[in-house]
């Protein structure tokens, strides 16, 4: 069967989005990977992403920059210490400093702009209610209702058509996403997760280890009953 | 009475923004002015809006740059020529070439994640569902939906806390919104409601009485029995 439905991919290099890059890849969708640069801390997922798309051959990559004076407040973009070697238990009070205001609707309603600028009808998103249960927008009813938003400002739904959000990992575990990829060949070594990389070099950087990405990582691959591929990445 | 509320304003410069900005500065928010720049034809819009919130004194102007890739389609960003001469009855059929993907989807919630870092509760846009039939994300049902979902998304709905979008404008036809606006002594003479603007010098424009935009703000202009003060601008 040849390639017949665009897709939109929210793809930032992590293991989650990466894992939903290889589901929409091994669904046969036509792919138009989307990357948002926002002064993120690990800013070079960018690189990692660009380089991943290019070992697959994937040409579509649209990087969007986002100003940071509407991304203030989060550790993830300031100054603020990225918080460190907190137990599952602590993550799940409350929303993490880390939050970085409503980034999932910019981003989403971004995807839906240049899901009308090509006429795509699909947009994956590695959303995921259980791991990052802090963050408001990864929830299911969070999406439920940008899904019905989105077609009403959309000319699609004005028109009676539907864009689609796609969220196959919303309801998976870490170690769930993680068997999921191992089954369709995600190569983990080249997927980053940290959000405060150690620089070893100009181009080669090390996870932390100790910020929750990495903690809930680790323990994914645990509990996956695998073993973490990623020790250092050269961009 | 001291400025008690926080206010972001999404402002273009044109009839229905700046009065709606007069509106917000009559009812004592404290204003945050949010303007876009997408690689619209008529940029000249965001030369006004800062001379125009510079001779009003207002420092926290924000002007937030989207990349052209994701509004694709639009005569309003594009080649394409911008529709002339239309009757009100061309207007109401379809969806205008001069329609950019959801954009005030995008400019909703971009307004949102800077409201959350700011600390704003009030976001103002001067969306009007009677003269702009056409565009699916001016529709009152947009907007309600929107506010359900941004509050689903942000800390301040998760907190139990609202973001509340302001649509003072919304079912008032164009002489209306011009007789708000007389009556909280907008200077209309520096507004720019025109699509596809003349231009007479390096720094002077004139509108050209023949977009959409035009022949609307000319009819409110009659129907409300003022004369339109705008001849031509300097910025």
């Amino acid at each position: 069967m040849g390639k017949t439905n665009k897709a939109i991919i929210l793809f930032s290099g992590g293991l989650d989005s990466t894992t939903l890059l290889y589901t929409a890849i091994k669904d046969n969708y036509e792919i138009f990977p989307l990357t948002f640069s926002y002064s993120q801390k690990h800013s070079v997922e960018i690189s990692i992403c660009k380089k991943h798309l290019q070992k697959l051959g994937i040409e579509n990559h649209q990087i969007i920059n986002l100003t940071p004076e509407i991304f203030q407040g989060s550790a993830l973009t300031s100054l603020a210490n990225i918080p460190k070697n907190r137990s599952k238990k602590e993550m799940e009070v409350g929303i993490p400093t880390t939050y970085v205001p409503v980034r999932n609707l910019i981003f989403l309603s971004t995807a839906v702009a240049y899901a009308e600028s090509i006429n795509a009808k699909h947009i994956f998103i590695g959303v995921n209610a259980l791991d990052y249960s802090g963050y408001p927008d990864c929830r299911p009813d969070f999406i439920n209702s940008f899904q019905e938003t989105a077609n009403l400002a959309s000319r699609e739904g004005r028109e009676g058509r539907t864009i689609s959000i796609h969220t196959p990992l919303i309801h998976l575990q870490k170690h769930e996403i993680i068997q999921l990829g191992f089954s369709n060949s995600v190569p983990y070594e080249f997927t980053w997760s940290c959000y405060d990389p150690v620089v070893l070099s100009n181009d080669t950087y090390a996870p932390c280890h100790e910020c929750d990405s990495c903690i809930l990582r680790e323990s994914g691959f645990k509990k996956a009953g695998q073993l973490d591929p990623l020790n250092r990445i050269t961009v």
